[in-house]
């Protein structure tokens, strides 16, 4: 039994950018060569989120779209109003779709969907390096 | 030490279907009578989501509703213009609200609120049989 | 491996109080001398959520808002036609946002970003004594 610990290091241009990272998950994962177990996908950070999703154009744009409706990026803000960064709707919605997900491993493979993949959502006005830290327990 | 790992099969309706899986998650638990640790509770999917509510009529209805906000069921999805599954809704829900809870498990019982239980909702526009995968860590 | 349990008691005012947690979830975690594993923060209960974001009154508003678009608090819910508790908004907001985080631990350190702490919400409407247990897993 153990928590087993690696980091991706992702280039994003900020502004709701969507990045597959699934792939790199799996990379991560298989080099331990656990069967069994769950893996914690999370992101350093309070300007982005994982979630998991269909990765294809239309519903990227259909999710940027819903985050419209529940966090405006044309609204002022009151974080805006004190810090001048201009990003108060990235922080809301990184704090309302949160920093990570949790996946069952079986037989060493992650247990999503056909048409589901683990995405990297970056909220903030501008381009960032961020820090994905997955974790395989087992 | 050691991730327990079982599967439980629900048939769903659609449409925001929303079920009461709190029992199914405890007998799962208790077969293997591990008294603390945490579990995992995951639907395999990006059409459906897990999460906890007061499981009673009221709150089910109010759930849909609030859904209906963010990702309305009668709004145009490019999802739905490009692939015509008619479910752009659906996959905008399930990335929003999530696949998994985690929940404390201690002296063998899951740290549940009174009025708190666990649920699926399958937000797809068809009847489903979804795989949930229940894991117990400690 | 093992998973380590604690419990905070946290005091809140209801009425989405927002309630930084950070210092108490650390305190817990450094008792134990840890250094590599996660760290899982749960609030027991159907109106209250726990997430991360960056503490500072401006967001405390903003996500007050955000909120208020997806689940208002002046609204009429069918929860409250029936059982009268006027906290259906309450419910509604913590089944979306979730009642959990799990957070990487390295060196002895929570993985958070340097804006980004962990937050109680209580969404119910009155004062209310709250249980969050805070696991480490390592």
């Amino acid at each position: 039994m153990a928590v087993l610990t690696d980091k991706i290091l992702v280039n994003t241009k900020g502004y709701t950018d969507i990045i597959d990272i699934t792939n790199s998950v799996q990379t991560c994962v298989q080099k331990h060569n656990i069967k069994d177990g769950l893996v914690h996908v999370f992101v350093i950070g309070s300007t982005a989120s994982v979630t998991t999703i269909e990765y294809e154009p239309g519903l990227l744009q259909d999710i940027k779209d819903a985050l419209e409706i529940i966090a405006p990026s044309s609204k002022e803000y009151h974080h805006d109003a004190k810090w001048h960064d201009g990003n108060g709707f990235s922080h809301v919605r990184s704090a309302l779709v949160g920093n990570s997900v949790v996946i069952p491993l079986s037989g060493g493979a992650l247990q999503l969907g056909t048409w589901q993949q683990i995405i990297l959502l970056d909220f903030d006005n501008r381009a960032r390096a961020r820090n994905i830290i997955v974790q395989v327990i087992s």
